[in-house]
């Protein structure tokens, strides 16, 4: 059963989530069910991350086990076929030793969050983006960032429903940078809680607008109490970029 | 009457192009009707330019006379929530003197085209991109777009329905610039013919693939013959990017 690797982009407004759910349509599921087409058969596949409903993917991986050997190229091709219909495009297959696992292989996971910070409502990237329309300050956003970078117990921005087996993780980056209306936030680590990065964007947009100072943040983080959490940003401006192995 | 310039962004997909057309939704109407329902009375709108359907601006400019002095950022927030509904959104309201048209004053409008040049279709940006699945020799095609730059009869390039009085045009600027996957075809001049730039990035699409040489490209201009262009690329890539006054 040779093993292969697929580098996913979707657009996340349509779908449920990654995750099968019973309750709607999942990429992983758009993902099976392509992959069940080819084979005849049911096919399982596993992600490197589950992204919520409404965060979309530049770079998701994942992984399955197929019956026979594919042309890498041949392959993508007619997964891509058999997912048309859907916001959801197999960017890469590329065949793997059985060792690797799209999930407990990875070795750092790469978001970015997109603000559209400018009074218009967007007409072009409607549902890609969060629309702020109060000016926010991005050299004090990233400056506040900075005090969340490192292992830390991160309590305050994990989601109430988290299933980690423990709150403490280590963010390697977490850069604030404007270009002119747009205002992206990277964050890098080896994993993440669930929300977090969506709960550090909030709590750096208020910083943004002068509602948090860096000490504000900073307090928040060492509480370790998500009452202290500033409010979720919204999903549709979260991207998983990369996942590196 | 004061008069009032917008600077529009809009979503070309859900339009019958810029224009008010008896057969669907256009751009314009969207415009009339907002600044109708303020005024309480019909108003006329005039753009800078008509683009197509399927055609996206990134900054269109239109102006109309209103009964009333507003405060322009107010009346830029009063219109948004009136085009809400829709994919259009207005970026900048400015009081002009009555001698200012959106058409007529205009000094300058430029294109930019978008290419998705991979194999895997676009998730992200559907209906946002011309996907070209076949690698494109984005230099090659810079080169050749030089043969178009300058004062020339663009007969090969206009479509049949053009209304202009004339196929002479002096084009400015045409540069094509890769980034990564993505292709961008810049066209600056004074003003353009119809599906002028949409078929000059058609032939440059022939040029990229190898299919036409940059002397085909000057041989196709030199005819001055409608039936010598290469296919009309689509609506869906091509942004009004700017007009200047």
């Amino acid at each position: 059963m040779p093993r292969y690797k697929f580098t996913l982009e979707y657009h996340g407004g349509g779908f449920v989530g990654w995750q099968r759910q019973a309750n709607g349509l999942s990429v992983q599921e758009v993902l099976e069910r392509a992959l069940g087409e080819l084979e005849g058969a049911s096919v399982a596949v596993q992600g490197a991350g589950r992204t919520d409903a409404g965060v979309h993917a530049l770079a998701q991986v994942a992984h399955a086990d197929l019956s026979k050997d594919w042309r890498p190229d041949r392959l993508r091709d007619a997964l891509n076929a058999w997912v048309r219909p859907h916001a959801v495009s197999i960017l890469q297959a590329e065949q793997k030793p059985t060792t690797f696992e799209a999930r407990f292989s990875a070795t750092g996971r790469r978001y970015v969050y997109r603000i559209l910070d400018r009074r218009a409502p967007p007409a072009l990237e409607r549902g890609l983006v969060w629309h702020v329309p109060r000016r926010l300050d991005a050299q004090a956003m990233n400056e506040a960032a900075q005090a969340l970078v490192g292992r830390h117990d991160f309590t305050t921005f994990r989601a109430a429903e988290c299933q980690a087996s423990g709150p403490v993780r280590t963010l390697d980056r977490l850069d604030v940078v404007r270009t002119g209306d747009v205002v992206e936030i990277f964050a890098d680590a080896r994993s993440f809680l669930h929300h977090q990065v969506r709960s550090m964007v909030g709590a750096l947009h208020y910083v943004g607008t002068g509602k948090w100072t860096r000490a504000d943040l900073a307090a928040a983080l060492a509480a370790c109490d998500r009452a202290r959490c500033a409010a979720v940003a919204p999903a549709c401006g979260l991207y998983l970029h990369s996942v590196d192995y």
